[in-house]
């Protein structure tokens, strides 16, 4: 449970840039002061700072950040310490441009921004290697260091002429033979066969955008290349240090990259959270969010770390608006509540220039300690002391559902020129049926396709529009179903392979009689129009986007399409197979509808919930060990009566009979 | 009537890429026995084939093409051939650069996409030139083959040094001088003069876009371009058999080149029509397909094939529907209406991968001829044996109504600054005329102002915003109306030169006395803005977008403006000239006012229509010989009384005095 | 008050460009025969001619221009003589592309267009020096020639290796030393300290984009060029006659050169004027325009020139409407109301062909002038010569309010990453203001933050989101305040320093004391988000977009926040200090408070006003000496009562008690 063993405890604390104020040694003196007063225990230093580091070419300076290490450690605030890579110094650029990123219309980059390198970059490699290793060398013993923290933020790719070679590489890596690549990559269409290696180029908006199974494989090989540029930074720290541990902090609902496979390269992983909470009924924005969280500690199974989030506000959305009273501890103990060992923020002390200068801080321009922000902080801090230890070791409520989300089943979904057409929306149809278990505090993990997954702890399996198979899922599922799983599948699921060409069969490959029902065409609703499907019991859901002609091919039929062209045909079936059951949802469904299917496979498979009580709109609850988080974003005060006896945890006192929650709180609540 | 003398019948089938399917040679066995059952006749081959023709530069590999037509052949189904210039093989893109396409800011296109050649490019005329012979002389003896398929949908253009170098040279021949060019585009305009023919550009976002005599001559040139292409490859195949007929596939509301003058290198019009049909009230969808069927039947006064379509749905619209059922044989038929002598799809069998991938086929990935597509396919096959070679050589009915549409007119407004900018919607404004007709099931024709066109078969002429006059089109109006005709005007008209230079004089110009009236200014409405035209009867047009102020010039006013400034100037005038008369309309009105005017006019000539009785909403009609159509695009049913005495000829039996038309339903009545 | 001292007199008249007529001698004839009959005075000639001045580098054609100069001089027309600098010939752009500009992708600009030359080539100043100093010794002795037009309409930057290098050398001067300028830009952030001059770029969306400091440079690195390039030309021009004025033509909200700074390069400021009057309810825009009036007359502290405005329409924007009745004479007045010497029109006469054939000018393609158009033009040029000298001698009313209004805050404000991204909308907040003012008809100056200002004139100062302090203008407010002034400040004011660096200490900088309020948080509102400031008295204003969070630092509490988790909190404030006051609007408001609010301080400061009478929405006041301008915006007809004896100046009639004005109409009142 402990990310950080020389530090074992919930972090508080967030980024710090001592690097920016080193003009200001009284800011300095006075920032230790303050993190203390505001329950600080730990911060991440040196995100940044390479030009710092390494004014001039081979010429290091660490004098800064040994004594900004020593203040630090005298006032009990540990260091999360960076490795400088996400921005190189203006030297490295103007001496080796090599070391700038390529755009997809292949213009090389010129100096400037951030998470702009060529990840290819010899050059770029080596400078990174060797700053890393010095830090190492050099505060990878402290004690009061507790966590690398590799460069920031990773996402984007480069097409230079270095990286091109090397995505040449990883293909024949991966095909073997033009013959096999051509094969997979479907090229007899418009003439786009390759006949030698060196004519395939990544995908650009000047070149090939057109082969989808091309944007797959940059898509995974853009992957590679991340993980491999973690390992790189990762093998030289730990080099010095094997048990200091390493993370990366990742964000929301990321595209880039594949997460799963990423996160195998970690020791630990952390996220940066920046919701636009209102105040108001944020409740679909709280569902969104804690699906986040919980694909996060589904990566590696394990707590995860928030490392970045607001105080207050952000800089960069259109409308940046403060947080309401109240929202900063509901929105910090939601990220504890789905498994976070920590609330770290963006940061201390807001700069005084530059592209960030109004974004939400500890502390601000004026250097007051008496502001809203500083107190809402500092009770965030006390919080996660009065929690404490015995939280820490809880593990979140053990999931027996299980969402199947994949990267490569997301891009090739998304790319996919097809129905909706851009709207396809992989990642929104997931966070759907997230959304009605997170509505019934039902906890959830996410799986992905990878070889390793392993469906046999779950009683409930949900595929989400599960458009591309690969790895033998069909078989997981199948065998998941026969051994008396329950499968949820919709609409748009098993149409091709990991290539992304079509199963020249009936889909869902190879579990239409799992399913018992194919589909035989997919058509797509404008905005306006909408579909209903019928129960015999005369609930009716209501379809929007999506709905699909389904032939039965054994299955009971629930529910039939009410209208237009495809009225009497079956829109939600389940089929026995085995021990288990699968359901096909024919149509894109909405919220009610979806809430009332999980309602009933939950009762039916009697899946654990964080409260056994009605949850009103708004409210939800999460559960580690012995601890229930109930949190409240309706904007409204909601009253829930309790199924048991706790202690309110925050106030140490009787919780009593029923609980009355004011908008935007949450309450922590200890089982007898 | 005959388009492919080797085959004088309707054509039924589609683009089939057996190319992609080489290694599933029991898929190819399969096709044709699929194709049999659906009763297809013809398909298109080798439209993207060239890397598997010419896998390695100068190794050509027909024997799969050869196997596949002995296969065709001996099942009945002919073959139209492809040549393979819409897509290059990366070979070559890689060893010859230049035949790749250099975009609107001077950067040359990497591999990639289709139809991005150089049409200049002597490598690539070289190679286009050596393969197409090479098919021809296999296959253009074969009289299985009854057509050639020039390239795939011609768009763009090339700004390469050697199309600017033609395009200069293009300009000296049409020009002679840089005085007499400069003098043409107005050069005197910010500083633009040219003093040596070196310094011309095409227009680019990066150099010149301002001048609209450039914008409209790169046009020209750009269809000067294209049809020299296709001439290159019609000489080279017809170079071989002169008698095997050539065509090239066109696209709707077509932009880029002028049609008309394209056509003249062709044997055969065909094009690609990709409605997104709804099954609900689809009626001005319908119009405007039906208005671009007509111009394809106009380009060269003959029968037009439908060479592609889809069988259900396409990928690439941002909602990508099904077609309901009957709107495949509604659609399919329509087009057979308006002139066609085939139905023809993209494309035969879905593939497997790739860009396309799920684009509607007759045949779908699973195989399966038992699908509600495959019937529908084979309901259409069915229906134009039925009808046979009777329609086959039935002309459709003699219009006596022409639209004037010109490409040079039609550039020019669109280009023009000035009033509704962006939205001076010459293609709309056509349409909104042609719509009111073909409410009534009236014929018409479209010319443009080439000097081969002549007016003198018909009875109503009508030009719609014909702001650009040339090769004496003033004076072929003049004539018409002197000899008995009535001329339709409406509001910008008559205002430039063939250059775009306005005249220096009243406007439409060197006809304010044929119409009896000019016009003095234009004003533009806003969206939320409308005027209205008073008639003595009582009757009120409504004028959205465009109301002109017209100061008379003899002309009758028939209506005047009711509201704001212009209230009382004439909105509706009629003037005698010689035997007949013009109308002038100074504003844009609405579908009611053109509704009512053809209305009267279609009285007072005696216009010919296809069905003497009144067609519901939503409901046309269209003639071939004896074949009536009576089309419902309403998403209704609908009820009409016949004029006469009719056989349905889908059915066989009589048609009686009433004729209901369920939605998305279709009649072909045969008159006794 | 004279700024054309050959000509004191109102201008009327407007760009001539016979240069494009020059093969039409007879038009070149009529054209000033018209400008008599249309009572035109003076023109702009040479704008765009270079190509017909140099047809060949180093062969000058003055013969044309000669002969239009004694054309126009026969008929009493004035010359206003420009310099060609705003589109260079083709012969120079093909033979030295370095004129060409570069734009922000580092990509030279191929010839077109205009505007788009390099400021900083040698070859290009070589050339523009070399044909102003041939223009001016031919012509800048000769009587007829009244002033001299510079280039036209400046806009933009270049971003060439010069300019680069320019820019650096710029930089060098303003900050010395790196370390400077690495301080000054806060290069800290995300590593991007400088270590050598030579790493310094412009910004780019290709590199440096997130430096706001660089932003901000860059943009005032811009005003230096221009006001270089202004003043090479200038010089050129005066070394021949140095009595002979020099102006150039301004733009509306003119966002890329600090006009304040650009006009101390001219003797004379002039501008383009372009509103798209509707004739219905023009009040807002009126009051828009009437702000770009003041803000002209405010750069220099005298009358300026309206150098453009249409006659008629315009052709460039999406929808171009005619001017109403009435239009012409109102929009012109206008202009002269707020300080204009001069109404003079782009253009004379339309041009044949090229991209502004269609913009609206006194003389049409067709010649005609017997139009609605020229009539119009006919009546100002008449109008004018009525009130002529006695009321070209009179200065504008003289005002006792000020509006802060500086370039370097709206740069910064706009660029700013906070609140409302994108919208925090600088320009947009000041007119919010001025329109107050505007519709009681308060004569209203503008002054930037240059240390010349001096502010000790006004009874009223107000600055509206002045969010960067700089030259010590919070010294200049708070003796202002000190003195007796009042002041009025926004929130989002004093919050950064002179390079955007924020300040460390309680803001409004240095002002908290002079207000008695600091700001500590700002919150940003969604658009359908709204809070209310309710008064003692009852009165509640709403407040839309932006609301801070101020603390109590002594002030009086005036309103009180009501709505949302800033109840309570104070909205608006007013502080008594020294022998003035000063108040604080802690939120955006709407119209009607701010309308409230300048009512009670017009009141409390006994504020002067063109007429001391209730104005009808959309009517407004503005006088000149003795004459009074009531100009109806409205769109309906009015009355009001004077309060006072005057004669209608332009029909010669006393005006009575009562005022009675037609939609679109202008009365100028003449004080007895």
């Amino acid at each position: 449970m402990s990310l950080t063993p020389r530090f074992p405890h919930f972090l508080h604390g967030g980024d710090y840039n001592p690097d920016q104020w080193l003009d200001h040694p009284d800011i300095l003196e006075r920032d230790v002061l303050l993190m203390e007063k505001a329950h600080v225990n730990a911060v991440s230093v040196g995100i940044f700072a390479w030009a710092t580091l390494e004014p001039e070419e081979g010429q290091y300076n660490f004098t800064w950040l040994d004594e900004v290490n020593s203040r630090l450690k005298k006032h009990g605030v540990h260091m999360i310490l960076a490795t400088p890579s996400g921005a190189r110094p203006a030297w490295m650029a103007e001496k080796y441009p090599e070391v700038l990123r390529v755009n997809d219309r292949f213009e090389r980059a010129h100096f400037g921004g951030r998470h702009n390198h060529c990840p290819s970059s010899p050059v770029y490699r080596a400078k990174v290697q060797k700053i890393d290793r010095a830090l190492a060398e050099r505060y990878a013993g402290d004690e009061n260091v507790i966590l690398w923290h590799i460069s920031n933020e990773f996402s984007g790719d480069c097409r230079c002429p270095l990286c091109q070679e090397r995505f040449r590489t990883w293909l024949k890596d991966r095909y073997g033979t033009l013959d096999n690549l051509n094969r997979a990559w479907y090229t007899g269409f418009w003439s786009m066969g390759y006949t030698a290696w060196s004519q395939i180029e990544p995908p650009s908006p000047r070149g090939q955008m057109a082969n989808l199974s091309l944007l797959l494989d940059w898509r995974r090989f853009s992957t590679w290349q991340c993980a491999d540029f973690i390992a790189m930074e990762r093998d030289t720290v730990k080099a010095v240090n094997p048990d200091l541990p390493v993370t990366a902090n990742l964000m929301e609902s990321f595209w880039d990259y594949d997460y799963f496979r990423l996160c195998e390269e970690l020791d630990v992983v952390s996220w940066d959270c920046y919701p636009t909470w209102t105040g108001g009924d944020d409740a679909d924005l709280a569902a969104y969010i804690g699906m986040n969280h919980d694909l996060m500690r589904s990566f590696r199974r394990q707590p995860f770390l928030l490392m970045e989030s607001t105080p207050s506000l952000v800089n960069w959305k259109a409308v940046n608006k403060l947080k309401k009273p109240g929202m900063h501890l509901l929105s910090s103990l939601q990220a504890v509540a789905h498994g976070s060992n920590s609330v770290l923020y963006f940061q201390w002390r807001k700069g005084r220039g530059n592209a960030e200068m109004f974004h939400g801080a500890v502390v601000s321009h004026d250097g007051r300690d008496d502001t809203r922000v500083f107190g809402d902080v500092t009770e965030v801090g006390k919080a996660l002391e009065t929690l404490g230890d015995g939280l820490y070791a809880s593990p979140v409520q053990q999931a027996r559902v299980c969402i199947l989300y994949d990267w490569s089943a997301r891009w090739a979904t998304e790319y996919s020129q097809v129905g909706l057409n851009g709207k396809m929306d992989y990642h929104g149809t997931a966070l759907a049926h997230y959304r009605a278990l997170w509505k019934m505090g039902i906890p959830v993990d996410f799986c992905d396709m990878r070889e390793s997954t392993d469906l046999s702890s779950y009683s409930l399996v949900i595929c989400p529009q599960l458009y591309l198979f690969m790895n033998g899922i069909e078989e997981k599922l199948r065998t998941f179903v026969a051994n008396g799983g329950t499968l949820v599948m919709t609409c748009f699921s098993g149409i091709s392979d990991a290539t992304n060409l079509a199963f020249l069969a009936d889909t869902p490959y190879r579990l239409t009689d799992v399913l018992g029902v194919r589909e035989t065409e997919l058509d797509a609703l404008s905005p306006e129009e909408c579909n209903h499907a019928a129960f015999t019991d005369g609930e009716v859901w209501r379809a929007t986007g999506l709905c699909a002609r389904p032939a039965l091919e054994g299955a009971e039929v629930l529910a039939i399409y009410t209208d237009d062209f495809y009225a009497g045909l079956p829109a939600v079936t389940r089929n026995r197979f085995g021990k288990g059951e699968a359901w096909y949802l024919a149509a894109r469904f909405d919220d009610d509808a979806l809430l009332s299917l999980y309602a009933r496979l939950s009762g039916s498979l009697k899946l654990p919930r964080a409260l056994e009580t009605d949850l009103p709109h708004g409210v939800t609850a999460h559960r580690r060990g012995k601890y229930v988080f109930v949190e409240n974003y309706s904007g409204k005060t909601v009253t829930l009566s309790l199924p048991g006896t706790y202690e309110d945890a925050l106030k140490g006192t009787d919780a009593g009979d029923t609980l009355t929650l004011a908008p935007c709180t949450v309450s922590v609540l200890l089982e007898d």
